[in-house]
This record gives structure tokens, sequence and C-alpha cells, in this order.
């Protein structure tokens, strides 16, 4: 039962229907010259009002000071502690491109990267080498033959891309071979723990195999592999909380978090409008939506705090759309902070808003940082979202005589 | 030593006098149209003069988004972990009546019901039967006869009674009659665990003879039981804090919650004024007084937001002479929010606040839901209130060298 034990005994099925939105990187940070974020400087009619009729807090994603990545930022956001249910690099990347991995696959991020006459690393991403050099290297590596294991590789994006190994006796327990620094050689793979010999003689095998493939190559030449990882064991959001959810994702990554805890993914479109349109399809279907916005977040990493104004304008504008559909329990919520001055996933709290029916709003008059800070919920831990969620919409009994 | 080992070490007798007064439901919610809460409809000049000279906040009983029983809602302001010390509802329902449970016993909460000629339930509650009616059922029940064992039944209130079985090899790991709905007839009691089964057996009996016993009535013609349990076995209030702790209460749920921990329950009358004199009477015998005040968990319950208001205001006029007694702490607290907008026990965090030498006031002029949000212990667990007692009463010496 997730973290919360204590919910199996109350939680209870009812016809109430919960909207969790999640507006990627949705916190943000006060510019130097304004000294005011990205939230205080939108305008956003349309949250500020849902905020005046809401309970309200900012959410720590894993802990104080700590910026999550996308994987622990959602796990939270679900009820996952982010801390107990870890997803290696290696999975959270195959999960992005939606690449099946099965119990006992082990997987690894790899960079192509480029070393000199003498095997040293001159260039730990092959000088970012592009997507259309790097795609057909990446099927060149897929024909690597190990003895009586599977090998799959599949292209990412620039210069990285995802290695998969299938077949009996693997584990996850191997060391890296990027040495984080260039002058030196790629490091070997070696086993942290018993059992993982094998696995790592096969991760050696397989760089020496791609060295060979990629000799007539000047940028990418070499491969650096790193984040071993096998497939997340997640109990079940549906089971945990008595309902039926559903995520709508235009991006691969937060489609694939949303499998892993055993959500339907509905197809959608490639952007929000499409998003919100297959959410109104299928409302009738399920009593848990996750809908994922990913424009802030991008803007955020870009560094950008006009465009990501500009997001959270767009995101407004969807409100009274969603509202329409008459959720018992709409949040919006993030699944961490990125300021645009920090162009990077950053530890601030951020921003939190839950409306129902028992939420007639506690004088916080607008959707930012700062005026949320004087929410009811206070600052609080994202693992309670789905909790306060659950209560809100009727799902919880009472606790105990 | 209950939840907090590292208190044993650097807990220490003193003089002074701490008071905890429990507002049973304290804290509410906005009422649709003034958009008010009832602490901040209400008239309370006095509960608004302490605040400004207290430390505030607001705590959560259980965890966020749980809303408590009573049961878990005081042992929490105790300083008993609820989510680790659990009560039963059989025995907490014989705790409200002051049924005596001793080590072995197991008790079940029995409603009178009403079954068909098929055996069939046709209403869960005997039509809600009246006391006078079912007293002398549950009278009846008392004679019921199960070979070597010790059957009590006491009547509560309406359709309910307590089943209390008595005697060698017994266990509460047995499964409930209620069906939870109509039309289908009661269940077996099944044993939950290995070594239940002679327990089962004594209850599948009892309630056979329980159906002979009301053969002849129309509406209270079976009994359904639920909510098997053991008395809890809680470690010592009085010798965990150091402290010398007397109860007052009106009713008898909360003065068998208080006996359960070890405190010494006072004889009382049947109103707070009575409580107060009580109070009043014993203040040189004790250092830790826990008193208990009905009135605003029972309007919250009825859904009667000015009644609630009312009894706020009620409870208002009796803090001069709380104060009078010149406390070294004196608290005011909830074991949970019972809003009246949603006449039901609630999740919401609840208004707390504590008044000592040390506390001379933290800017928060009144005494409700909204402003001791911005209180200086902020949104906190309700177990670490004893805690903050023991420190602002200089029990407390530091911890580490």
């Amino acid at each position: 039962m997730i973290d919360f034990p204590y919910l199996s005994d109350i939680v209870r099925k009812t016809d109430s229907k919960i909207l969790m939105l999640v507006a990627d990187g949705l916190g943000g940070a006060p510019a130097p010259d304004s000294r005011r974020s990205e939230l205080e400087s939108a305008r956003i009619p349309n949250l500020n009002r849902l905020a005046q009729a809401s309970s309200a807090g900012l959410t720590i994603p894993v802990a104080p000071g700590v910026a999550p990545g996308s994987g622990p930022g959602h796990l939270a956001l679900f009820g996952y502690d982010p801390l107990r249910y870890l997803i290696g690099r290696g999975a959270l990347e195959a999960i992005g491109i939606e690449m099946e991995l099965r119990p006992g696959d082990v997987a690894a991020r790899g960079n192509f990267a480029t070393i000199d006459a003498d095997g040293n690393l001159v260039d730990r991403r092959a000088g970012r080498i592009a997507s259309e050099l790097a795609a057909p290297l990446a099927e060149r590596l897929a024909q690597v033959n190990l003895n009586g294991l599977n090998v799959a590789v599949e292209h990412v994006k620039d210069y990285r891309f995802v290695l998969r190994l299938r077949g009996e006796g693997l584990s996850d327990q191997l060391t890296e071979t990027d040495p984080q620094l260039t002058g030196a050689p790629p490091l070997m793979v070696e086993p942290r723990a018993k059992g993982a010999a094998a696995a790592a003689a096969a991760a050696n095998a397989f760089v020496e195999h791609a060295r060979e493939a990629l000799r007539d190559q000047e940028a990418a030449n070499m491969v650096l592999l790193r984040g071993w990882s096998v497939a997340p064991d997640l109990p079940s959001f549906g089971a945990s909380y008595a309902l039926m959810p559903a995520a709508i994702a235009a991006y691969p990554m937060y489609r694939g978090l949303a499998s892993i805890v055993g959500m339907r993914v509905l197809k959608t479109g490639g952007d929000f409008a499409a998003e919100v349109r297959t959410l109104r399809e299928h409302w009738d279907e399920h009593d848990f939506f996750f809908l994922h916005y990913k424009n802030t977040d991008a803007a955020g990493e870009d560094g950008d705090f006009d465009k990501k104004r500009k997001a959270l304008e767009s995101l407004d504008e969807f409100v009274p759309a969603l509202l329409d559909l008459k959720p018992d329990v709409l949040m919006v919520a993030g699944d961490h902070s990125t300021p645009s001055i920090m162009a990077a996933h950053s530890w601030h709290p951020v921003p939190f808003l839950l409306h129902s029916q028992w939420t007639l709003g506690e004088g916080v008059d607008r959707f930012n940082e700062r005026d949320l800070r004087r929410g009811s919920l206070g600052i609080f831990e994202a693992k309670h979202i789905m909790s306060l969620a659950l209560a809100h919409a009727g799902k919880l009994a009472k606790f105990g005589p």
C-alpha cells in the first residue's frame, strides 16, 4: 500500500472523480530586476480565481534542498515515497523512450564519446553529435552479438542512447564506465555485488564490441555507460487507492512514469489542447486522471523567463475547460520547480492547490509561490497529496474508532 | 517511553503544572455565505487575548487527509503515535461505557438488526430502535450461556451494545458479521489467524443463541458484531513524562481514553462548569490535567454552525477561570476538526495554542484556523504537543552535552 499502510483500511471506492493537473517544473523564482517570479508576472486570472476557492500550499517533492528529477518528482505526486522507491537512470531513460523493460532486464544510459589514439577521452559527449548522425550508429551497436544475451540499443537524442541487456543471470550491481573527466580512459565495468561478475563481463564485452564497431568514426568512436538499473517494481496505484487511473501526457517520459505505477495510458496528441480533448473523451471511463503539461518545465530549463511566463498563461486558458468537466477534486501541482533564473530543476517548494466542494477559500488570492505560503496546507511533502485528494473526494472513511 | 525515547533521558519532575484543555472537534471550516469559520464567527475575546500571548499553530492529528476517530485523536494529543497505538472499535465502545476490559478479554461492537423469514438482513440497525426498547434486549443477551466463557452484554445507545467475552484462549483475530448491505444474511465469524478458531466458534455460538433469544421481536430479531478487539496495551502516560496526570471529562468515552493511558480519572459532573469546579478542587493534587470539552464536536457533528459558534463562545467564558489557577502551561487543543459544513470529523489541521511564561505572543491576534497558520509552531503533528508542553513547563533538560 505504497507508503501509507493505514490508507488500505479506510479507502473506499466512490463515484467521485479526481483530476491531477501536473505542470512540469511549475515553481519558479523572482527575476533580479522585477523581483517577481514567473507566476507572479503572468496573467493567470483563472488560476488565481481557482486559488481563491481552494486549499493551497507548497509541496516539497523529496526533501528540503533536494532538486528532483522527473522520476522522483512524479512518484511523490502519486504518493510513493521518492526516497524509498528509486528508479535507476538507465531504467528511466528506457521508460522515457517507451522501450520495454521486463523483470531481469538491465538497462544503462549510453553516451557516444570521443577517445584519442591512446584511448583517453577527449570529449565525453562526442561533440554533442547530432541525432541524424548518432541514430545509425545506435543501430550499429544493436548488432553487437554477446553470447547468450539479447542486446538492444535505441537512440534517444543527440549523443544519448539506451542499452538493454536481456538474458539469464544479469544484475544492475555494476560500476559505470564514465570517469567524469577527459584525458583518462573509460573505466572498466566492475561488479558491485556478488553474482554480478557475469553481468560485468558482458558489459565490458559490449564496450569492446562497440569500440570495434565505431572504429571508423572521428567523433563518436567510443561509448560510455552509466546508470545500470533494472525495471522498477512499484505497488499498483489503482489497487492502493481503489481508483481506476488514467494518464494523459504528450511526452513519452511521463507516459512511462504513469505506466510503471499501473495507470492506463491514454493515446493522445502532441500538445496540451490535444491532451484536454483526450481527457474530455475519456472522462466517463476513469475516476482519476493524471494530466501532464510540459511547457512550463521546457521554458524554465531554457532559462527563458518570458517563455515560462507565457507557458503559464497558456495553461491558465485551459482551466475553465477543466472545471467544465466538474471534477470532484481538481489539483494543480508540479513535480518540482524549474526557476528560469537557474535554467534547471530546483529544490524550491512547488505551488499547489486543491479545489473541491469543501474548499471555500482561505484568503489566498493568487496562485504563486509567495501567496501560497499562507495557504492552509502550509509547506508539506508532496507524497501526502494523494491522501488529501482522496479525503476531499469523499473516498476516505474515518481512521480508528 | 511512548514515541519519543529521547525524552526519557531529559524529562524531570518539577512543581510546575500543565493544563491541557481539549475542545473536541475544535477546528471548523468557512461557511459558504460568510466565508468565515465557526471560530472566525464566534465572539471569543478571551481566547483571542490568550492567542496574543501564546505560541500558536495548527496540529495534524494523524496524517494529512486523515480524519481521525476520538481514539487516535486523543492518543496523538497524549503523545502516542496514533498510527502505532491502535484501539479496536469494540474496545473503544467498551471504554466509552466504562465497561472493564481485562487482558485476554475480547470485545465487539454489536448492533441490533432486522432479518426477514429467509434470514436476510432488512435493516442493519433495527430501525434505529429506541434505547428504552433495546436496553432490556441487551439484558436478555447477557443471559446467553457459552460453555466455559463469561458473557457480558451492555447496552450503549439506541441499537448499539457491547459484547464482551472473557475466558481462556480467546482472540480478536475474527471477521465481522455485518455484510454492510441488506438483502443478504449476516456473515459467519471466521478466524483471521491461527489460534482464533475457538474464539470464532464461540462468537458464532453467541450469534445463534442471540437469534433464538430475539425470535419474538419484530425489529430487533438479530445481532451484528464487528470491531473485535482486545484491551489496548499502552505505555503509562505518567511514567513516560514524569507526571501525576488527572483527567476531567463529563463523557465516559474520554474518561475511558484517559484511563487506558493510566491517568487518574476524577469524578465530575455532567457539564463543563462542573468539570471546571472539579479542576479547581483537585488543582493541588496533580501536575497535569486533561480537561475535556465536548460541546464543540457535538454541534459540529449535528452540522449546526450556529450551535458550534455558541459552544465556542461558552467555552471562551471559562478561560479566565482557567487562567486564575495560574497553570505554568495552558494549552487549548482539539483532537480533530469537525466542520459544521461537513457534519463529521475531518482531516483539517486543528487550532492550537500554548501559553506559558515564555510565550510573549507572535503577532497572532485571533484564535482561528486562518490566523493560527501564521503562528510560530506552524502546521505540525499533534503527537509533538506533549514535548512542547514539558519544555515550556521547564520539565525537559538539555538534550546532549
